[in-house]
């Protein structure tokens, strides 16, 4: 992609009513743009983003023998009272009326799910069920304060399993925790599995994720050698405490959740009829699973804990190209760098190119970094003809070398 | 994908409250589920599809140079006051308050988009700008029975393009309109480009891209040689007068509209206040132009177009599989069968294997022809080892070939 193509260059305003570093580098840097508190579209560099970040959750979700759907946004007012959360849940839901008829905004989809569940299920052989989404949701957040990380409106993967046992929910539950840690591990974030509550959602203990940052609505208490970690709203240790397995005194820190996972029982099932004949022929309610992993959000705590003061640092993996191609001097070089990027793109590397003529370097070198792409390559006359001047975003050296050892290097 | 594993089998009920073909099949088939009028789940299968169109349409999307985004759902009323349409498409769009604030929801996204476009544009050098997104649009139908082909909620690809001249848009216009009759050939069908009303959009005259259908809820007048089209609404030639240049009498059909430009110039950037300096240093409005393809209605469209009375017969570039492996007979011929699935996913090529064994060859067979996978394969005593007996779902005749020479068939 040509700089001078895409669409949402850099800006140097620092955005009016917005706190948090996760909105201000994502505005500043072209990545999003926001349309209302707590609302935001993605402009092609942050689509680009989410879209990495989706296809690893894909995978990981796949690996564990899930299906992709698509749920409906809109629901009709009956759902929602058959498990009476169209008024337990009335202050974070949006709900209104159209002519005669009452409707919710996705929250959450529990309530969907299991009335799709319920008329495909008949024995024990349908189960488990595993199945995913990604979609928006809607809540109606009193503080929208945190850019990306809190929205009023937002994509969520969340997956439902649903099972004809306890054991078996259980099983799957801690085979989606593992899934996850890898998710969080390939996106490039460190993140703990903590204990926590189950908040509206229910009343059992539940399991979060969490990435340790200043910044970070959450609190936890922690063993530094991992084997103790729990929301502050439940923790039953204190900070300083001596670690039972001798890790020394437990930590306390703020954190951003990226992800929770609920065994819902049969709460749900059990007011929503949703049953089975089990093998002794008897009916059964099915074990509802729930599981879910904020998108945008998951993008916003990767700027949170990855950055300087120059702009955002992309890990490899999710970073909205891999190159930053940048060209300075005058036009013969730009000619050179023009066989340089078609280069790139046919070897396979995805290549943002800083095309423009009336640009200084200085400030091509600044918007560099606040994009944060994981390679900078410079084409200049002092450089020299097929060689490229490699840096590293996470780095202060530079190096020169040929394109070609450039583009070997590179494991496409 | 093995079917035992499937979410959501194929059901003989012909749904209840469906009239359409697409619903009864797309719901028997497993492809979709109705969670209430006009609003649909897409199941794995029905997901599937989707996920082929969507990339089909995205690839020839980015050919004309545009890029993808996403912009929100849920939009302040404060920007469909700019425009009026607050008030003018009040009966179609869902508008509600929460808390002191007034929201609605998208029924289209040209308000958001030239939201979008007025923060980052300055000088005539920022265009063409052309973005595009596939999201969720919701309308107020007050009739919604036609499936898929008519939802309250459902998926649509809309592109937008702004301009610093008419010139411009027209040109990119005719470009987009060249580029949908791509999209609609490699979907499967065949459309025709038709002169419209621009309905609640716009007075001017625009381009819908229709498929002759029987059940379609469009009338269109057209010259059989290609060379005249338009919408009955519009229409100033009358069915049976002669084609002037002699393609013979003009026919009258019904037809589903699976597309439709705009080109709504500047009347919605005067009333948003969406100008640039233009190169003699005038304040000049922008030109827009906006494109829509109804994703889940295009599936819909597919189904209605191509059925026989077993069920779907989906062409190949957009079925969920593209193989539909059959076992009959024994355990031993699903053991063969398990090592044929194994080849055929080794080989890339995407099978739905129905390996039950709790299920007779008839129910297999008509099955498979209800859910309408291009290629059945058989295995079975009678074929032999190795063998597989081939049919295609749009043929009544079989062969038997070896299981090699088949997947070197294959141009994948």
């Amino acid at each position: 992609m040509k700089y001078s193509e895409l669409f949402a260059k850099t800006s140097k305003q620092i955005p009016k009513d917005e706190v948090s570093v996760n909105a201000n580098l994502l505005i500043r840097g072209g990545f999003v743009d926001k349309l209302m508190a707590g609302s935001y579209s993605l402009l092609p560099l942050g689509f680009r983003v989410v879209t990495k970040i989706e296809q690893i959750i894909r995978e990981e979700m796949n690996a564990t023998g899930a299906q992709e759907i698509l749920m409906p946004l809109l629901h009709p007012k009956s759902i929602w009272n058959e498990t009476g959360r169209w008024d337990s849940a009335r202050e974070v839901m949006y709900q209104f009326k159209k002519g005669d008829k009452e409707y919710a905004l996705s929250f959450t989809h529990e309530e969907i799910l299991l009335d799709l569940v319920r008329k495909h299920i008949q024995t024990h052989r349908d189960f488990p069920i595993k199945l995913y989404h990604f979609s928006t949701k809607f809540r109606n957040e009193l503080r929208a304060k945190s850019g990306v990380l809190r929205g009023r409106e937002f994509l969520m993967k969340d997956l439902y399993s649903v099972h004809g046992t306890q054991k078996d929910l259980d099983k799957y539950y801690f085979e989606v925790a593992a899934s996850y840690m890898k998710v969080f591990e390939r996106v490039g974030l460190k993140a703990i599995q903590v204990e926590a509550a189950g908040g509206v959602f229910t009343e059992e203990n539940t399991h979060e994720f969490q990435v340790l940052c200043d910044s970070g609505e959450d609190e936890v208490i922690y063993c530094p050698g991992g084997d103790y970690a729990q929301n502050v709203e439940i923790a039953e240790a204190k900070e300083g405490q001596q670690c039972v397995l001798g890790h020394g005194p437990l930590l306390k820190a703020k954190a951003i959740e990226v992800g929770n996972i609920f065994r819902f029982g049969t709460v749900y099932s059990e007011k929503m009829g949703v049953s089975f004949t089990d093998t002794g022929g008897k009916k059964q309610y099915v074990y509802l699973g729930s599981y879910g992993i904020g998108i945008t959000r998951l993008m916003g705590t990767v700027v949170e804990v990855s950055n300087d003061d120059a702009g955002i640092i992309w890990p490899d993996q999710v970073a909205p190209f891999k190159v930053h191609l940048i060209t300075i001097d005058n036009k013969q070089l730009t000619i050179d760098a023009k066989e340089i990027y078609q280069k790139l793109i046919k070897a396979g590397i995805e290549v943002l190119w800083d095309d423009r003529m009336d640009v200084s370097a200085g400030v091509k070198f600044a918007d560099c970094d606040l994009i944060g792409i994981p390679t900078r390559l410079v084409v200049s006359k002092k450089v020299g003809e097929g060689k490229v001047e490699v840096k590293a975003r996470n780095s202060d050296e530079t190096g020169i070398i040929s394109l070609d050892a450039f583009i070997k290097k590179q494991d496409y």
